[in-house]
């Protein structure tokens, strides 16, 4: 079930399409790449005016080639693409790679080009990359379309967006000296092949490791998710997502809707995935490399060792505030630790060997092995001066030093719990961190970069575990009585009633205090016997033609006795018709006022990039000021629904405080996962609110339902 | 008035002691360091063993040289030094460095010799650095007691409490090959000369353009708040604080107290004074840089100017989630760009110059000319490939590009805007970037770190507005009365009961509700005609031996009519009787119930660290949950309270949300400033609370206040 992306991305033949001699021309760099790297396969240059271009065979057009060609490079401009896909399928070339630009990135014409072109492509069953793309390479093949000098061969698989990222990129791995790439490729406009099927073919590419995106906006994000999900067991999926400020924009309020779409939920969608986001562009080549070396941690606990207190005090910092632990040493680690090191070392997490090691390195490598087999250590973080050694303190430590980086590199071979270096010296590229690297072992040259990536390990572990345990709801059978419901809705071009939102939950077993609808003074007389004479009552106006009942003074709340009751139910009438003469008003809703609680707001939207979402955050202020909400694409296991209430910041407030109950999380944890089985089985829901749901110590009440129908 | 550090710091001649032929010795690193570097003053090695090392002829001590000298260095162990001093005093030393380690940071033994060290030094007259510090060097004195060989002259000063850190900071500084240091200083124990010293010491220092610190704590943060205050105004002062997440540990409690001594207090107060502070240890260096070639920008408004997509994204997405804004370029701004730019350049901020300069890299220059005249752009921000043009796109372009850079040069030597720059070429150092970097101008690789750089430009910007602008409140004279219930309270060994703080504050004019203090069930019955009989009211006890009255059923709230008046006073007395039957109970104190509003908490602490704080947030949960407050020392200017209630992050509430009135800022700030002045007028209050105000839209009510008195 191979992707049938191998088949271009890895071709064993390729034409140029407009192949050139003219240095300043597109089909000569490419050309010159290709000779440069000695790419194996066949080359067949392509220009009508040329017998033979750096010195190879050049055809007229690409139905005069002498074969079948694997991958067609297209540098004509976009008018003449539609004719020469057609091309293209005459020969039996399975990809295009289009690079010109002027098609939907531009303006309506273009995109109007985009789609013949893509027209094009599908009768002539050639899939394309591009239009609008920089190109791309595949260094395994020595394939090198960019005729980028400054890349080596590597694990690396990247999708870059921007072209110039891609540049970021290899610069940075060049001055690294130790990184290199599989496959890159330019998405460029997505017409044909999107990110879903190039993460699809990294995830199958025996050459990467880590398969690697900078992505500024997805064409099919739901798409891309479905991959991650799978891929993302095989192997690290890192992507760094730009456009976290357009966040910014959102108007408060506290609906779903007004939430979703922002860069935060792509952010928990992906992550949900088992996608390791970065959040800085300078994190996504550190990241990549520590997770394809070193793949999964088994827990966040990490034991820091430091020949500096410093850096000690900095590394601690910064990991606490990724979420990690200090791990608690075992006091059989620590009789070990301080057999070998010097009285003041500290031997508290974080340990700081101070000066034991300044003359005898190796004692790092004893160090390291005595807390890795620590079972409340998760990870080993060194953090110093070391490689450094011999040039900071004594030219005759170069041989011990050279040996402690061949013993840790052993120990890290043998062992399934992370090692992570962070050197002072990363950049002076001495022997024993040479050694190291060449060993495929990372050392970082910045904490804070080491930091994200035993948070990246971390979360990857975390997925890891959880995709094995995931337990899905079952899929729900409709209830007749609730699709009546919405085809009635439908039919009279309305969304739900409340209390229709409301029979809809109770159908699937969620609990919802009882209520009733009452359509005459006649019917306030019976309130009392139905609820009981001391319960508080809210009245709140039912009318398809009135959307925000409170503005238009069709809410009352705290009424208590017939009296009362009666002059709300006249005050809800008038007001509403004040409001809206014209209104349609089938009835006053009535129900028990619920106890006071934790407030919370489950909502669901249909987001038009990555399908069904759910949202659950702290109601009021919580949602709409600070936004602190965490979002799931729909369907979600139990465990998702865990992590999503764990993931809400202001978390401590659903454990109780001032005085308040703790939160009855199982059971909103239930309230998610029916809510995810109702949309699931319910394709008629646009758009779901419950909000507030209030959180009691056990159970809750759901004090308003929202259901916008798909019209 | 200049600092008497000049004096040793840099000194026209040094004794070593405890100078060796042995290489492992630190006595012989020192001394090689001066001798390499041409150290040009007198050097005095002394040693009781020795006649000659190194070639310079040895003294048996310091009473035996032959002059007077400024700098001992001592490298003998801990209990050597007080005896040495004393012989430093005979000698006329101005100051010494003891490297030794075995005081106050070891244990109780280490705390007593370095009392006694202090007292040698003071006898002596001699100044001391350290003990237990890695040592100094200023490189433009050719004074390299470190014997780095890594490090140039330069404008950066630098202390730094962990020598790793400085070893970092130069390895650093040695990669990017054009940062340089002025004076570097240890100041490990701080028992004699501390940070505040340094910073005088580096203000005043003409080869320092930017004092930077790395500081793990402060002796005595409130001396370093005063100098910094000062020496902020005259060039940039940096500071990078470990510990952010000792925050952590603080338990969720509403006191201010419990608040106070976080790394959030102490960044709030060092950005009061004017101090730049960077979040993460790689931002050092970068930030210094730029406050050192820019000093400070007029605004917080950039124009963007990049030459591909990718890299346009992520500079606004950092600048937008660091607090800066795009510059909405002028209409005249925009014909200009066009006239030179290709048709499809998106002119609107982030400018994308879309291949206009690919082959034309001089319009760059032109770009940043025209855009740095445009009165809505307060820095430009170039980001992309400059630099690097000719090795990307081609050879030829050579010349242009290298005139490009010195186009620049000029105009950012004569516009007082920063021009920042981020090349993906940075650490290529191709010519261009050399140049500027010659010329003085930061080229940046990383654009996370140019971002950091122009907030912190930005903010000193704002800063010296501040304090050209800043208005003080005037000192207050000390009202009898309240000077005689402090007295009072001290005499009875309590603190202030909550009727005796709020008359302080109606005695400096504070507006606080009239409440009554009822001590019999006879003075319920007057309630009403004091208040009205429809007015809801609120009750407290009155008992020095109740600290928490809510817990003790202290509290009663909206009470209406002599019966719930007269039952909740009962109820009041029965319930703190049993919760302390030995309570001492003055009374019970009856106050209006406050119309709803929003929830504020003012409050003092006096910080063992940094003395009098204020502090402001939102109360309840966004206190103890969120932590959303904000801290400035007392004496606070009006701008600093102003700043103060602004940088809360939930600020959008004061404006008003879900319906609320907006909050009477200008009455806060009032408060804030009153409350301020009767902190300095009153030494007696060790700590006040004023929880919650409620804020109206116009003015407040203060519900609560609570004063604890230093006994």
């Amino acid at each position: 079930m191979a992707s049938e992306l191998h088949d271009f991305l890895a071709p064993t033949s390729i034409a140029i399409v407009g192949a050139s001699a003219d240095p300043t021309k597109r089909g000569y760099k490419a050309l010159v790449g290709l000779l440069n790297d000695g790419f194996d396969g066949a080359i067949f240059p392509v220009n009508p005016k040329a017998d033979n271009i750096l010195g190879l065979a050049a055809y007229r057009s690409i139905t005069a080639l002498p074969m079948q060609v694997d991958l067609a490079l297209l540098c004509t401009p976009a008018n003449s693409i539609p004719g020469l896909l057609a091309e293209c399928g005459a020969n039996g070339v399975k990809g295009a790679i289009i690079l010109a630009s002027g098609f939907g990135e531009v303006d309506a014409a273009g995109a109007k080009l985009e789609q013949q072109v893509l027209v094009a492509a599908q009768q002539a069953k050639v899939r394309i990359v591009g239009p609008n793309t920089s190109g791309l390479f595949n260094l395994h093949k020595k394939l090198n379309l960019l005729a980028l000098d400054n890349v080596k061969p590597g694990d690396i698989g990247i999708i870059s967006q921007s072209g110039n990222m891609l540049l970021a990129l290899a610069l940075e791995a060049e001055r690294n000296g130790h990184i290199g790439f599989s496959t890159y490729v330019g998405p460029g406009n997505q017409a044909d092949v999107d990110f879903a099927d190039y993460l699809t073919y990294l995830g199958e590419d025996s050459h990467t490791r880590v398969a690697t995106f900078y992505v500024e906006g997805f064409k099919d994000g739901r798409a891309f998710l479905d991959v991650a999900k799978q891929t993302s067991k095989l192997k690290p999926v890192v992507v760094y997502k730009s456009g976290s400020t357009e966040a910014g924009k959102l108007a408060a309020s506290s609906h779903t809707g007004s939430l979703a779409g922002s860069y935060h939920m792509a952010v928990d969608l992906l992550q949900q995935a088992g996608v390791s986001v970065v959040d800085h562009s300078d994190e996504i080549l550190p990241v990549a490399e520590g997770l394809g070396c070193m793949q999964q941690a088994p827990g966040r606990r990490i034991a820091v060792l430091a020949d500096g207190g410093g850096q000690a005090t900095i590394a601690t910092d910064r990991l606490l505030e990724a979420g990690m632990q200090l791990a608690e040493i075992s006091d059989h680690t620590r009789t070990a630790l301080k057999q070998i090191l010097f009285p003041q070392a500290s031997l508290k997490n974080p340990i700081d060997v101070a000066g034991s090691t300044d003359a005898k390195p190796s004692l790092l490598a004893q160090c390291v092995d005595i807390l890795s087999q620590d079972e409340q250590v998760d990870m080993v973080f060194l953090v110093g001066m070391f490689g450094g050694y011999s040039l900071r303190f004594a030219e005759q430590l170069k041989q011990e030093e050279l040996q402690t980086a061949i013993d840790i590199v052993n120990l890290f071979n043998e062992i399934d719990k992370p090692i992570v270096i962070y050197s002072l010296y990363a950049h002076v590229n001495p022997p024993p961190l040479v050694r190291m690297r060449e060993a495929g072992m990372p050392v970082y040259d910045s904490i804070e970069h080491a930091v994200k990536t035993m948070a990246a390990l971390a979360d990857r572990g975390a997925y890891m575990q959880r995709s094995l345990l995931a337990t899905n709801a079952l899929p729900l059978v409709p209830d007749s009585q609730v699709v009546s419901t919405f085809k009635l809705a439908k039919a009279q071009n309305r969304d739900l009633f409340e209390f229709e939102a409301k029979q809809m939950l109770r159908a699937y077993g969620v609990p919802v205090a009882e209520e009733l609808i009452i359509k005459n003074e006649v019917d306030i007389g019976t309130l009392s016997t139905q609820f009981g004479a001391d319960v508080a009552l809210a009245m709140k106006v039912v009318s398809k033609d009135i959307l925000h009942k409170s503005d238009a003074g069709g809410v009352k709340l705290n009424l208590l006795g017939t009296q009362a009751l009666s002059k709300a139910y006249d005050d809800i009438l008038s007001a509403c018709l004040s409001y809206k003469p014209e209104a349609d008003i089938e009835g006053v809703l009535v129900t028990p006022m619920m106890p006071k609680g934790i407030e919370v707001i489950v909502g669901v939207v249909r987001d038009p990039m990555f399908g069904p979402v759910l949202m659950f955050g702290l109601g009021g202020i919580f949602v709409e000021i600070l936004e602190d909400v965490a979002f799931r694409s729909i369907p979600l296991s139990r465990q998702d629904a865990h992590s999503m209430v764990n993931q809400i910041k202001a978390r401590k407030i659903l454990d109780g405080v001032r005085g308040a109950d703790a939160a009855d999380i199982e059971a909103l944890v239930d309230l998610l996962m029916a809510v995810s089985a109702i949309v699931e089985a319910h394709p008629e829901i646009a758009e779901l609110d419950l909000n507030p749901v209030i959180a009691y110590h056990q159970g809750y009440a759901i004090a308003d339902a929202r259901v916008i129908i798909d019209k």
